[in-house]
């Protein structure tokens, strides 16, 4: 197969590099891409138009061989070759894409505990340098910690972490009992979706959606809110409190975001996936060999990230951001990066294709997570030095075969704050009442100049153009004195665009929003407003804006469902995402979707999803394509969320 | 919707219904079901005519919000969105399908294992009756039981179990090891296939198959290998072990086969799924409760099996089999059905839509086995009695509604013989050799009076004329002195039409296979020959033919890769069926698929299972559609290991 593009494949109107990316950075390196015929993803996702409209409705079943069957969702047949209709149809699929989404971050969490675990027992070749985060984790589960060595205790949680996946009996999951708000710990126990296990709730569900199993939409749909649980307890909850503790507890920290980051005479090293554990030590020994790239006359080492290795990075090494998703080609068509480094999740298999039209390696470090034309390095905890060392010293000897031809580095860079953890952002509260850290918030909140809350997370999506929805929508949220917290590729779009620096209060913030962030970002010694969206961390990291969530609900003694916020993810493209979305909904927050799912095929799950779930756990999705209307659904329902509350 | 059906849907060709079906009770409830316009699957796949060529290769990929992509196997796009190609596509669809299988079956044991360890602690609505399988087990696993009581020395066999679900090391499952020929394990081992904890290994790979994590198909398709053996150990075995442990070795047992087994006059239950915690309970209370059927004017209780859960009871308790999956809807149509009952895998959601032409009731009991319009009944251990009692009296009260002028039972029906596990093999062998059972059996396989043996399991597909692969397949090795053991809904085929008597020796096998079988049941005091086709169970007795094939491989001190036997699915349907062929490929067997599955797309990922995976572990996939030709290609196979052994 050729790695040059073929110009029939064009749709012009599609590939219109101006049309794809509201990133500068971008167009200038897709016109790059199309001049020098390398394929993107924007070229492939024009080859794929018009897409399946059965699949895209969701009404298309492939889980037995008499399939595959679909739908006619405005005639006959109405129903697949089992008698599925389409809600049943609709409701399988939705929670098998649920259950791929939890089980990445579930995965994702496990390979963090038992990384924590070896390195407690001093078989690792990690430092637990979390101490604080080994008490609040240890006091919420019920462990002993005062005069305990760290390491103990540290071994002791990842055990109890571990004993969840060896839970065989109907308790529900401890690590959820101990983190979640006892109010929604009830809802959900009341419901009937506490999960128990979280390995065992994805055998059970992957039993469920066989043929000949579940019939009934609503029952499946109910197993989607418990797998949403198990994503938002056994994913992201348990991973992020791992990683505070293997890798410490992000503070505020000023970095860069955009291609503009790599280095025209630096080895540069791009980081790509999700896993801290891998990137921390590329981190390391980059520093460490620093001295081996000046030898062979480059001028040091950049790193840059991409995805949420390069959020966790930057959260807490202040590594800048190469970009997001769609980016991920770009930064190795600027012909500057020596080595791509990924671990599992968003890295496309076209990157090694992309790759050998230049001098870059592409380096996978995970035995699920292989690339046929990488190197593949797999990483265990003992062995992480030995192969962070082996990989940068890869990329450094690889300087010498860049071609100073084909380098074109986009001049567009960006600072960005990042390391906004609860931690920190209750600690620049407490400059103003350290008594009552969250009562200047909620104060401000009551008296109406911070009007709500909006955590922005995700993906992008090919289907749309890059980081536009995001941005617009964040423009007309904080121009309404909303504060916007942000994860994962929707945090590194907003970035790119001033949204992280303190100057960003100021270009967009309104009014009341304004003052209160600036006297935070006084009050708390940066010398400068905080930046009007806070960079929360990677995808893993939405547990920190359900922490935050409840921290608010518990100060106030009301659900989570009856706070002025809403959550939004506008270019959501993964399994991980959904299963996140499920998640928020069930903590009781309206969540936005920005790309359409695949669930409109079916009017029940539609309307369950949209509307009857609200009357279940408080929360609810909505789907809207423009970044104002979507804007303006939430600036509603937090003017609703204010009445019911007096305020 | 209305449940009569339209003639518009018919194609004619296809509903024809001596083209559906082998089976004569089939073809006149076809008929029946036509003339009284209720829609069946045949319909229902006919309206789904063509089906998506891209789905039918498995080249079209849901696995994330940018899709669905589907690659072109004549031209361009050669690549989905992400940049996966066919082989990366069909390997990760692959993967998640044999994850949906072994899911299903890993969930079916432990609930098993669940029942067993309450049962154990005198919790349940269950006795304990395997005593003597709890010894060998407990042997197996190394758990000391002499002067134990049975209860405690089983109640340690269900925490060893569960034990395997706690895993959270590297060392592979217990269950596996103990259980598994020590030349396979090591075999598996040095493949890196061996599998830890059942659940961790389905998390890991809905993980692995994510968008932007495995791009590796080679990968992938190792990963499907150990998903197979999840399966294998963690579902069919410890499965297979914990319900003989719970109720009982099955033994030789003579009932019958087909829709004749329905009465006309007495209340007729059908028992359909897989779980036979449940069916068992129904069989209990149908004998109990029998009274209370004469009292209402009926004859008695008429139990009868469809699927697994007949084969289950068929096994243990004798009560025959109404038919397999495709007659499901049909023993409903009869008219003389009071209730059904199903727990999980294989009803399809039409039931209840055929259910409502007639006075059938339909009840569910499981939670993750719903119908919306089905009463539902939840068992749990130690509500089981109360369960099965109020489901019999259900059937028993609604036996006044039966409208006799819709009753039309076909007067088909066979003897059939049930019962054959290994242990009860074995016993019939050990009259020849009290000493060493086997070598009768394995003296006639190197004198050649019996050439070989194969195992055919799996489904009916409605693909494919329901039984006619299974039959004429059968009848062509049993003439060439093939001795077949058989499992599933093709167990159900086969003992449908006489394979399953004595008098099937003498009209389907040839000379050698006829006197072997003539000697060995006239030596076990069966007064007749064993039939030619062996009954070993449900489809997750498909671990008694893994057992079986381990102990020849032990006694005569070889692979069983290198045994004189093949394994066929010739109507394969559900994902399970996938998983366990490729458990039994894993096991060293060539293994027949007489539907094709969804892999065409990728000639790698087709190449490898067919040919290059036999170099890895010395089974093999083959397809193949007509059943003389299935049958000569495995007459070859076991031809060619008959002289590698030099026999």
């Amino acid at each position: 197969m050729s790695n040059h593009h073929d110009h029939s494949h064009y749709t012009e109107g599609i590939m219109f590099a101006d049309d794809r990316s509201v990133d500068p950075a971008v167009v200038e390196m897709l016109h790059k891409a199309k001049k020098e015929h390398i394929e993107t993803i924007h070229d492939r996702y024009a080859q794929q138009l018009p897409q399946c409209g059965f699949g895209d409705l969701g009404i298309c079943c492939r889980n037995c061989l008499q399939g595959p069957c679909r739908v006619n969702p405005f005639g006959e047949p109405k129903e697949g070759i089992c008698g599925a209709d389409a809600d049943l149809i609709v409701a399988r699929n939705l929670l098998r894409t649920i259950v791929g989404g939890a089980s990445s971050h579930v995965d994702h969490s496990y390979m963090a505990i038992h990384c924590l675990k070896e390195a407690a027992l001093g078989k690792a070749d990690y430092e637990i340098k979390g101490a604080a985060k080994i008490k609040t984790v240890a006091a919420k589960l019920g462990i002993p910690y005062e005069g305990r060595p760290d390491n103990e205790v540290a071994a002791e949680i990842a055990d109890v972490a571990f004993a969840d996946f060896g839970n065989t009996t109907s308790e529900p999951m401890r690590w959820l009992t101990a983190t979640a708000p006892q109010e929604r710990v009830d809802k959900w126990a009341e419901l009937g979706i506490l999960p128990t296990n979280p390995d065992r709730e994805v055998r059970v569900a992957m039993h469920q959606t066989t043929m000949g199993v579940d019939g009934s939409p609503v029952n499946l749909l109910l197993s989607s809110l418990k797998a949403g649980l198990v994503d938002g307890y056994g994913g992201l909850q348990m991973g992020t409190d791992v990683q505070d503790i293997l890798f410490g507890i992000p503070e505020p920290v000023k970095s860069e975001a955009n291609l503009g980051v790599l280095s025209s005479d630096k080895v540069n090293i791009v980081v790509h996936g999700h896993m801290p554990e891998i990137s921390e030590k590329i981190v390391e020994w980059s520093k460490k060999l620093e001295g081996e790239a000046i030898a062979v006359g480059a001028a040091g080492i950049q790193l840059a990230g991409i995805c949420c290795s390069g959020n966790e990075i930057l959260m807490r090494q202040g590594v800048p951001l190469a970009g997001n998703y769609l980016s991920q080609e770009l930064a190795i068509i600027t012909g500057a990066v020596e080595l791509m480094v990924v671990d599992v999740q968003c890295f496309m298999p076209s990157i090694t294709k992309v790759a050998s039209c230049y001098h870059t390696k592409v380096v996978t470090t995970t035995p699920i997570g292989q690339l046929p034309d990488a190197e593949h390095f797999p990483f265990t905890p003992d062995t992480a030095d030995e192969k962070a060392a082996a990989i940068v010293r890869m990329a450094i000897a690889n300087y010498a075969n860049r071609d100073p031809r084909k380098v074109q580095i986009p001049a567009y860079r960006c600072e960005a704050w990042g390391g906004f953890s609860v931690e920190s952002i209750v600690g620049a509260l407490s400059a103003l009442d350290a008594e009552q850290p969250l009562k200047p918030l909620v104060d401000n909140i009551v008296a109406g100049n911070v009007f709500g809350a909006v955590g922005v997370v995700g993906c992008n999506n090919v289907k749309i153009r890059q980081d536009y929805q995001t941005v617009e929508m964040i423009k007309h949220l904080l121009a309404n004195n909303v504060l916007v917290v942000a994860t994962g590729c929707t945090a590194i779009a907003l970035a790119k665009y001033g949204f992280m620096t303190p100057e960003g209060a100021e270009m967009y913030a309104g009014d009341g929003l304004k003052a209160v962030l600036t006297a935070v970002g006084e009050a708390a010694g940066l010398g400068a407003p905080l930046p009007p969206v806070l960079h929360m961390g990677s995808c893993v990291d939405n547990s920190r804006i359900g922490d935050l969530l409840g921290a608010l609900a518990g100060y106030l003694g009301v659900s989570i469902a009856d706070l002025p916020v809403a959550a939004s993810a506008p270019e959501l493209q993964h399994e991980k995402a959904v299963s996140i979305g499920t998640w928020a909904v069930a903590l009781g927050v309206l969540t936005h979707c920005g790309v359409v799912p695949p669930i409109l095929g079916s009017p029940l799950v539609t309307k369950v999803l949209t509307d009857d779930v609200e009357g279940l756990v408080g929360g609810k999705f909505f789907v809207e394509l423009d970044p104002i209307k979507s804007a303006d659904i939430m600036l509603e329902h937090i003017a609703a969320k204010r009445k019911a509350l007096g305020i």
